[in-house]
C-alpha cells in the first residue's frame, strides 16, 4: 500500500507536532514554509515558498494526497483552486469564513450562539459611532489576520479613536464590546468526513500580554461543556468541516460567550498529546486522512504551560514527576512560542502542585544570567 | 543552547521509535545504517555504512554528543574505540556481556539469578555429552549473533546431534536445558548516569515460530515484578549500565528463569509509548543524555499486537476503540516486523475483548487477497 502524503501549508510547530503524530501511522509529510529551518524541518521535505502565494499551493497540491495548513492566513482562493486535485482540509469555505472576525460573527449569530456586540467599521466616523454606540471601554480590530493580541486596540475614550485610525487606516475593521471576562476556555473538535464529531474537554486559558501563557483541562463544568460542544457541532455542520476546529469562548456570569475560531489545532490543545487518549494532532490527521477519528476522552487532570521567548532548562525540568518537555527547535525571540510543558496527574491537586513547581522552576531560570 | 545530537547505530523501528520520543524534547538525531530508507530514514540523516563497520562507527562517533544503538550486533571493539571521544551508552562491556549467551549466563549466576541449565562446547563429542548431561530435549544455540528464534536447534534425541552439528560448526555454541515454561515474561528497566533505576510494570509475550506476537502488561505478580526487578537491579549496578535493557524470563512452577537480556528497547516494551507515564523510548533517550529518568508507571492495562510480514488495513484497526496504529514504513517479507498496535483500557477484560477483535481482523485482513 503507498504511504499518504500529507501537504501542510506552514511548518511551524503545529505541522511538526502534526507529523510527530502521523508519522507512527506511516503518513508521510511535505511542507511550505519560508525557511527551511522551520520547526517541522527534518520531518519532511520543505518546499520554500510564501504562504500567501497560490502558485507554491498549487505546487504543493500537485505532490500530495491530502493538503492542510498550520497557519491561518493562507488565502482561501488558493486553497479553493486545488480542491479539485487533492482532498483539501479544512476547507476553504471554512478559512474564509473564520478568517474574518465578521463573517466569524455572524456565522455564530446565524446559529444562534451568543457573542459580545459588534460592528464592522470602513470609516473615522463610522468607527467613533460604533464605540459610543457599544460603549467604552471596547476594542477595535482588524476584521484579518489578527493573532495572539496582535492586530487590535484597547480604546479607553473617545480620545483613543484617532490613533487606532491612524494604526489601522486600510484595513477592514469590527469593534467589540470589552468583555470582562472571567475565564477564557476553549473546546478542540474534531470532525471525519463522514460527520462523526468527537470532543476534547473545555480547557481553561490563561493569558499574559495576548498570549496563551498556560491552560488546564479538564475544566470540569459540565452544563458549559455540553453548551460548548451543541456550539462546535453546529459550526462544524454548517461549514461542512474536516479535521481539528477550536472555539474559544469567554465565560461571563456562568455564561459561554464565543469569541473566535481556530480553523486548526490549537495550542491550547497542546495537553491533548499526553494528556488525551487520542491526541488533537493524531486526530486532525486521522480526519484529513479519511481515518476513523480516535478517543479524545482525558486521561487525567492536564497542565500545559508556554515557553515564551526563552526556554527553561531541560534536566530540571524532566525532575518534574509526570512532566513532558516540548522543544520546538526555534530560536530565542521575546514573547516567541518556542517549546512547552504538559503535566499529567491523576488528581487536579497534584497538577497544580507540580505546576507551580514548574513555574517557580522557570521563572528562577529567567532570572538568571547566561 | 546547542541542541544534542543522538548517533544510533542502525536505523530500524527502534531507532525510528527513539528519534519520535526524542525529536518532541528537542533532540537531533542521526543513523548508521546500511540503507538510506531504513525506518528511521527521514528523521535524521543516515550515514551508509555497515553496522560491524568501525570505521563507520567511528565515523558516526566524530558527529554526535552521545553514541547508541538499535540493534545488537555492533562490535563492542568499535564502540570502546569511541567511548573516550563521546558518551557511548549502553557501554561497551554492557553489549559485550550480553552479546555472548555465556557471559550473560555467567553473569546471571555471579548475581544469584537462576536460570536453565546450560553447557559451552565446542566440538560434536562435547555437544553430544552436554545433550546427554542436560538430558533430551535440549536446545543448541550459537553463543552469539541469535534472536527471533535464529542461530538455535532443538535436540529431539541423540539422533539430532549430527545435523545441528553440521549446521553451526564453526560458531560458538552453548547447549541449554528445554524449558517447559508456563509464560514468557519480560522487564524492561532504565538506569541513569547516576545509578538511579526505574521499572516497567512485567509484560508477558507470546511467541510464535519463534517471534513475539503479542504483549499484555501489567503482567501483575507483586513477588514475581518485585523478583524482576532486583535481578535488573543487580544486573545494571554489575554492568554499570546506562539506558533502557530487557531481561526476558521464564515462569516454570510460578517461579523465575532468566533467558537472556537485550541490552536495549525492546519489542515487549512498545505498549509503554501509549500505556506508561514515559515511553521506554522516551526514558532511553532521557538516560543516555544525562537527563532525569521519567515516571515508568502503566497508564492502565496494554496489549500489543505484532504485526508480521503483512498489515492490516488502518482504516479498519482504528474503529477499534483506544487502538494505536504502528506502521514502521518497511516493505512487507514474510514475518518481518513490519508495525504494531497497542491498545490501552481501564480494565484488563476491555483490553483483551479489543485484542481479540484486533486479531480476527487482522486474520481476515490476511484471508483476503489482494
Amino acid at each position: 500500500m503507498k504511504p499518504i502524503k500529507v501537504g501542510v501549508v506552514g511548518a511551524g510547530q503545529l505541522g511538526r507536532m502534526m507529523a510527530l503524530a502521523g508519522i507512527p501511522m506511516g503518513i508521510q509529510f511535505c511542507f511550505l514554509d519560508r525557511t527551511v529551518d522551520a520547526p517541522a524541518a527534518g520531518l519532511g521535505e520543505i518546499h520554500l515558498g510564501s504562504f500567501d502565494d497560490p502558485a507554491a499551493i498549487g505546487a504543493l497540491a500537485e505532490q500530495v494526497d491530502v493538503l492542510t495548513f498550520d497557519v491561518e492566513n493562507v488565502p482561501a482562493t488558493a486553497l479553493r483552486a486545488v480542491e479539485d486535485i487533492v482532498t483539501v482540509a479544512p476547507g476553504a469555505t471554512a478559512l474564509e469564513t473564520t478568517q474574518d472576525r465578521l463573517s466569524e460573527k455572524k456565522l455564530f449569530h446565524t446559529l444562534g450562539i451568543r457573542t459580545a456586540g459588534f460592528i464592522a467599521v470602513d470609516s473615522k466616523e463610522s468607527l467613533a459611532n460604533a464605540a459610543q454606540r457599544l460603549g467604552f471601554p471596547c476594542v477595535v480590530k482588524t476584521r484579518r489576520f489578527g493573532y495572539d493580541g496582535r492586530g487590535q486596540r484597547f480604546l479607553r475614550t473617545g480620545d483613543d479613536i484617532d490613533k487606532a485610525w491612524q494604526t489601522f487606516s486600510g484595513h477592514d475593521l469590527i469593534v467589540e464590546q470589552f468583555i470582562a471576562f472571567e475565564r477564557e476556555v476553549s473546546l478542540v473538535s474534531v470532525r471525519a468526513h463522514t460527520g462523526d464529531t468527537h470532543f476534547y474537554a473545555l480547557t481553561e486559558n490563561v493569558h499574559a500580554n495576548g498570549i496563551l501563557h498556560h491552560s488546564n483541562a479538564p475544566y470540569g463544568n459540565r452544563a458549559l461543556q455540553q453548551e460548548a460542544q451543541e456550539h462546535a457541532q453546529s459550526i462544524m455542520e454548517q461549514l461542512d468541516y474536516v479535521g481539528v476546529m477550536t472555539i474559544e469562548f469567554f465565560v461571563v456570569n456562568g455564561e459561554l460567550l464565543a469569541n473566535e475560531i481556530a480553523p486548526r489545532v490549537h495550542n491550547s490543545g497542546h495537553w491533548t498529546i499526553e494528556g488525551a487518549v487520542t491526541s488533537q494532532f493524531a486526530n486532525h490527521i486521522r480526519a484529513i486522512c479519511h481515518l476513523p477519528i480516535g478517543n479524545c476522552d482525558a486521561t487525567g487532570h492536564s497542565a500545559m504551560v508556554n515557553f515564551l521567548g526563552t526556554l527553561p532548562t531541560p534536566a530540571d525540568c524532566l525532575t518534574i514527576d509526570r512532566l513532558h518537555f516540548h522543544d520546538y527547535g526555534k530560536s530565542p525571540r521575546p514573547s516567541r512560542k518556542i517549546g512547552h510543558a504538559t503535566i499529567v496527574c491523576d488528581t487536579r491537586q497534584d497538577c497544580e502542585q507540580r505546576t507551580a513547581q514548574l513555574m517557580k522552576l522557570y521563572e528562577a531560570d529567567l532570572q538568571t544570567p547566561g
